[in-house]
């Protein structure tokens, strides 16, 4: 029962016609309306929905676009923010049946920045309970019997439907890129601490608020709408670079990454990282990889236990909240996962976080020795298309790495498995996501 | 009017009567009650007090010590909880009229660990507004016209005259070095990212929750039955060392160090400073300064903008959340200060936030040059004795720079101005928090 090829809707290739009135905010808002009217029964996006106001607020987005007064680019931008991040007007569930409703009356820093830049704040999208493992309630948009891939599956099933331009996502594991790859959006995790997370409820050390949207220009200029006002976490400078999301450039050299996800690869998958290669060769891009040259061998073996070694982290981080949840709230109202991570925790020592934490910075240092020598690592956003059932999110070894080792990374929908889409991740240097950004379109312009 | 001399209440100086029933925790927490009848309506350390639930857990630490089953030293020890760091069962109001009141039904991560350690939360602790300059209702236990210190002042307040063994604090700019030596308490700022911040509504880079207690071995235990629980930061170890505290042992090589701070100094306290040194010397320990050694010079050059440079740092970091708080609530319950600390990061630039990171890490570097050479720095813990009146919480020149540095502080109260109480500070390396301890320990045994 795959559906109508869903299409994403991208804001900046309407926004040029906003200033002679051919086009306007309003009926770019009015067009996401009637694509939620339509699918969202099915594909269950939104946890809740503030379509009045978004109606007047894009009315008027649609005045100062007319008088060349917009706040910035994104003025007017139906955006979605994930369940899991604070909205003065809308409840922040996290995912879990134990805030479900709950009113924090403010807004995360995100979304503070977004709407002085004219966003719209459109609704709040589905997230895994506390935005890890537990499935939400969202189908893919492709196929709603697949799963959307998590945590941020409202945002990317939304954003890949065209319910939505843009969206707010979270990544400690594979939450951006895995269903943004599933649901054939662009996705796009910072490098860590590159947007300011006050006011999300994610405080594991390698995770980054991001950004799921129509077109990477949007990814990078919602990116940069934010960090120009609020920064990166705190102690973090937050991406910067150029508003204007910087000029494509054709990479020299390219490092094909296989990671600890190959074994599970689809033989359509397969064939599409081997016509990434293919592609990059023919446009005369060097292309290396683990066969033929020694440091991207050192990546793959320092990146093979990056799931292990991520999930050990996220279980000792994550003991708080957990821990209070499980004593002073009703705990029949957290999911099994969340309960076995907490035992997980409770099972583990400080000392032992000290190891995790050296291995760590371990494997980052093998990786920042391809600073310099590769321009950007490509590599798939999952083995496959998004699986069938919406009891998993999916399989994140192909997105563990970058959120181990705390680099950019964005993934292009170009890349396809039986129909369904398939992303291909484009991998950059810590704090240079002005160039990655460069050469992802760069990349992009050839598929 | 000042007061009878008030008193600090060492829970482990009790602890040893326990298992005989010659004292008990339940007779322990009955004195620091008898304390708080006596004298909060005056002095006004505490929000929100919990005393029935304390005895109550009074009584089963009671019983836990007699069968020689108490779940760590601290089991029974009656604690306060500074009113940013989030309780289950109190209220949790950021000293601002905006949160008065409000319950998040979980506790902090702290918390959580003292609890599991046995420790009894015996009430919510005055804070300045969201642990910044706006000062709370807390009067000095000392002296009822002079200020506790902020922004940690009811913490400091209730320890310094024994209505608490111990408390939480929270320090990013002199918030627990500063009230801890104007009420006559030990208090302890750790290593940044040292104790796990979860739950505390306290974001800022250099910010970190240190302890103030009765004694040293209380601060550092307290610390202990923490971090082995929850940790440091999220992707910090947090303090590590013995679960007891070290051994005392006398430093070789001390630092004096001047600060900013001596110009406002007093006469009294710069004759407590000569006689530090005096002690340090007729103990044979070698004592350098900003005359004597040029590593010591570069960091007095270094650390004298160390307030400028801080409060530009906390006003971009602190943007979020006062910017949705202005936005979203009713302003007019924020302070003038609270305004003016968001005008002044509205008028800040990404750029310029870059350049006082950079200058940050610049000081950061030349400190660690004393690693290897110096044992410990001292200086005091402020110009003088807490000043007259309760609308400035006093001069934090003395304990800025430790904030900057992100390096581990104690202060001992051993010092006095025309009679009430001084801190000397013992200033160790960052991340070497135990051998901090054992030096502190050291000096001391020398007052």
């Amino acid at each position: 029962m795959i559906s109508d090829t869903p299409k994403k809707r991208s804001y900046f290739a309407a926004s040029s016609n906003f200033a002679d009135g051919s086009d306007s905010p309003r009926d770019f808002l009015d067009r996401c309306i009637s694509e939620i009217e339509a699918r969202e029964t099915d594909v269950k996006a939104f946890e809740y929905l503030n379509l009045d106001a978004a109606r007047s607020e894009a009315d008027a987005a649609t005045e100062r676009w007319r008088n060349g007064n917009q706040l910035s680019p994104i003025d007017g931008m139906p955006v979605g923010v994930k369940d899991v991040m604070e909205t003065a007007d809308m409840p922040t569930g996290q995912g879990s049946a134990l805030f479900q409703g709950i009113e924090t009356g403010r807004d995360c820093a995100a979304v503070v920045a977004m709407r002085e830049a004219g966003a719209i704040m459109v609704g709040k999208t589905v997230t895994t309970e506390f935005a890890a493992t537990q499935p939400g309630k969202t189908h893919n948009p492709w196929d709603l019997e697949r799963t959307p891939g998590g945590s941020s599956s409202g945002s990317a099933a939304a954003v890949g439907c065209g319910m939505l331009a843009g969206a707010t996502g979270s990544q400690v594991i594979g939450s951006i890129i895995r269903p943004s790859g599933y649901c054939g959006a662009f996705g796009y995790k910072p490098s860590v601490g590159g947007i300011n997370r006050g006011g999300s409820f994610d405080g594991f050390s390698q995770s980054c608020t991001g950004i799921i949207a129509a077109s990477l220009a949007e990814c990078w200029s919602m990116t940069r709408e934010i960090t120009s006002r609020t920064g990166g976490d705190a102690g973090y400078v937050g991406v910067t670079g150029p508003m204007e999301i910087p000029t494509a450039k054709k990479p020299e050299v390219v490092a094909m990454l296989y990671t600890a996800g190959w074994a599970n690869a689809t033989d359509d998958a397969k064939a599409e990282w081997q016509r990434s290669r293919d592609t990059l060769v023919a446009a005369g891009v060097e292309v290396v990889d683990r066969e033929s040259d020694g440091k991207v061998k050192a990546v793959e073996e320092a990146i093979a236990g990056a799931m292990d070694l991520s999930m050990n982290i996220n279980a000792w981080e994550g003991r708080f909240p957990l821990d209070t949840y499980n004593r002073n709230m009703d705990a029949s109202k957290l999911s099994d996962s969340a309960h076995n991570r907490l035992q997980q925790a409770l099972g583990m020592t400080q000392e032992k976080f000290a190891e995790l934490l050296a291995e760590r910075d371990r494997v980052r240092g093998i990786y920042a020795g391809l600073d310099g020598h590769i321009d950007v690592c490509i590599t798939l956003s999952a083995p496959g298309a998004a699986p069938k059932g919406l009891d998993w999110t999916g399989d994140p070894l192909f997105t563990v790495p970058t959120s181990l080792v705390g680099m950019p990374t964005v993934t292009l929908p170009v890349l396809s498995d039986g129909g369904l889409p398939l992303g291909l991740q484009v991998i950059g240097h810590t704090n240079q996501d002005a160039q990655l950004f460069a050469y992802a379109g760069g990349i992009l312009n050839l598929f």
